[in-house]
């Protein structure tokens, strides 16, 4: 079938869903967490031709982002069971008002209608999306990367027979054959078929969105996340923070990748850093941080010289490029200059100190004496998560049920005229 | 100066706002009132020549909205002393939540950074979104029709001379000083510079705002408001909303274009419409409605054969589609094709009919039993508007201050780790 086709189908089923009440949704959910247990066999089936086919053209660590087993569909069927387990965003009276002329007005959540989500080789990220925007009472259209084509159609083909078993349309969850670029660009121009355009991915495919989409759409994800350690930081607990922002789970968006060294403390400090992050990690066979330093720094410990791009790179990676400033305000200033608005963190043991950098920083997400690795939806406790939200339109931060749903005005009269 | 030479200034000025509290924007924006104020003989003036220069190539109705007087200026000033009564958006906190790990967290609200707006010919929108901007935060970048060019100068420089006296700087307000098609392209592609674009006009607009822009931008205005009358509704009650939805101001995106009447009393009801909406008016020395009958109507009343496109069209005039339909359903069905998402009304008795309309029609505001002229940032409460958004991403409806701003989140802890 085309994209085209597709998308009609999608948008066509959609008003079935938005009338779906919460009890039939969350039967629906069920029905396709069950299926997905059951066709085990056949998505490891599928999964196994995926690795064949991407064996060699692609990376180690991307292999394994992609390959399945019995665990791994067990926990996609209980993401599908937690999504059911939330509350229901649709029909929330988000704000009502009785006007003095006696009008109530609410402020009701309502479905998008029809969400597309772009995203790369997680087959996981297949059973999740389409739970969370079942859920907002949205149909979906979702193009995933080429490697996991065969799994990902295994995968839906199971939701979908979920689906049916709650009566509900198949065409609610929709997975695009094509996964060419053209494609991508179909969603992305797909004006009056989608209603919101979510891209997962790496910075290529959020450059494309924002240059192409002519679709409503949420930017998700870069990431270069900053940690200032002011002059008044417990040193202690910035090294820990900075350890576990770095290497706890280097691959993700969430992960720190500059460290802002107050001037005062430097020479105290990037000592200490430079243990904590290679010495000791070496000694406890992990793998070290590679630390690029500026020439402050670097006049104080050793590392690699940081280049041009190290403070505008998402390095994804053991590496952390590091710089002294002044104070805060120069941290801020140097924040605002390089960050992605995604996480950024101060440590300090200064109340104004924090405050000022709280409220100056304009980023999704700003911590104060904490890891940059808790934006989260989960963490947050919204259950559940879509992308971190990094534009400022709509969401901002960790995307949950009610960041998928849009909202309509109802209001009650008995006969008003204006 | 060029467009983008003033949007670096009201990037660099941004902050500084960001920065400022509630009480020094407040009056910052008394400041602005009275300066227009005092500078009323020179906005006089400058509307004079934007006048003589517009006189025989705008519609009368275009000039009467381009015309400046003493008391519209008056009106102006108040219209911001309102906006520095209304509460700050920003820095409210909107959520809160304390985790298990004991992390704080909280959503904030906070300035978008830059605003711009592109809009037509009446002057005193360049006050109300200047005002509205500051008090949510933002800079502002006007870009206005080439028609009101001299009247907006004078209102922005008066506007900037009461910044000035509260010590804010001037670059908070900006007014593009090329009125051609060339910098609402400038503005639409300043990805970086603008976060946030609203379109306050016409279809066309709109529609290049649609495909062109790149920046972040909300979708206003355009409205093909329907009202259904139910076989169960309160006729007399019917008659009085559609006369005041379709006439008390027909130019406006929330008068009604459209009237969809069940069969079942079609025939009792239309003859009723038409003496209401023509004959009583005639009487009684106001303009007629011009009645564009479907088949099935044009069977039972007199009035002019609707064409192909009469039911996609915003007469924004006295004029309206009336069409028969077969029930609550059908007119469902008819509103979901034709309706451009803005406003629409159902008048009946029966609460079932009224609360599946409700639910079924996906439009910024759904009314039961009053008018479409309601769907306005006074009548909803919210003091003022923006606009109103007939897109899903953001803001869905008239957007206040709350809509102005975005979120982020501040989380407080205590050495926490992942």
């Amino acid at each position: 079938m085309t994209t085209k086709e597709l998308l009609q189908q999608a948008k066509a089923a959609a008003p079935v869903l938005a009338r779906t009440d919460t009890e039939r949704k969350n039967r629906a959910l069920l029905a396709m967490a069950e299926a997905l247990e059951a066709e085990t066999g056949a998505i490891l089936q599928a999964n196994i031709l995926d690795l064949e086919a991407a064996r060699g053209h692609i990376s180690p660590v991307m292999l394994d982002r992609l390959a399945l087993n019995a665990d791994r569909i067990l926990a996609m069927a209980g993401g599908i069971r937690q999504v059911a387990a939330l509350p229901d965003p649709v029909g929330r009276v988000r704000k009502r008002v009785v006007r003095p002329n006696g009008l109530v007005i609410e402020q009701v959540g309502v479905p998008m209608g029809v969400i597309a989500i772009i995203y790369e080789s997680r087959p996981n990220v297949t059973s999740d999306a389409a739970a969370l925007a079942l859920k907002a009472g949205s149909a979906c259209v979702l193009r995933g990367g080429k490697e996991a084509f065969r799994s990902a159609n295994a995968i839906v083909d199971a939701m979908q027979a979920g689906l049916e078993a709650a009566d509900l349309p198949a065409e609610l969850v929709q997975l695009v054959q094509d996964t060419s670029r053209t494609s991508a660009n179909e969603l992305m121009t797909a004006v009056g078929y989608v209603d919101l355009l979510i891209p997962r991915g790496g910075a290529g495919l959020i450059r494309a969105c924002t240059e192409h989409a002519r679709v409503p759409c949420i930017q998700t994800g870069t990431g270069i996340c900053h940690v200032y350690v002011d002059k008044d930081a417990d040193q202690a607990m910035a090294l820990r923070i900075i350890e576990n922002a770095k290497t706890s789970r280097p691959s993700v968006c969430n992960a720190e990748e500059v460290c802002l060294v107050h001037r005062e403390i430097a020479a105290e400090f990037l000592p200490k850093l430079r243990t904590r992050l290679v010495d000791d990690r070496i000694a406890d066979g992990k793998p070290p941080v590679e630390l690029r330093l500026d020439p402050a720094a670097a006049a104080i410990i050793d590392g690699t010289p940081a280049g041009e791009t190290d403070f505008d790179t998402e390095f994804l990676d053991y590496i952390l490029a590091v710089a002294v400033v002044d104070d805060a305000d120069q941290a801020i200033g140097h924040i605002a200059l390089h960050s992605t608005g995604h996480s950024e963190a101060i440590v300090t043991a200064n109340a104004e100190t924090a405050e000022r950098f709280a409220r100056a920083v304009d980023s999704a997400a700003v911590y104060v004496n904490c890891s940059t690795r808790f934006t989260d939806g989960g963490e947050f406790g919204l259950g559940c998560e879509m992308g971190i939200s990094t534009q400022k339109l709509h969401a901002r931060g960790p995307m949950g049920l009610e960041e998928l749903t849009t909202t309509k005005y109802v209001i009650q009269g008995s006969g008003q005229i204006r």
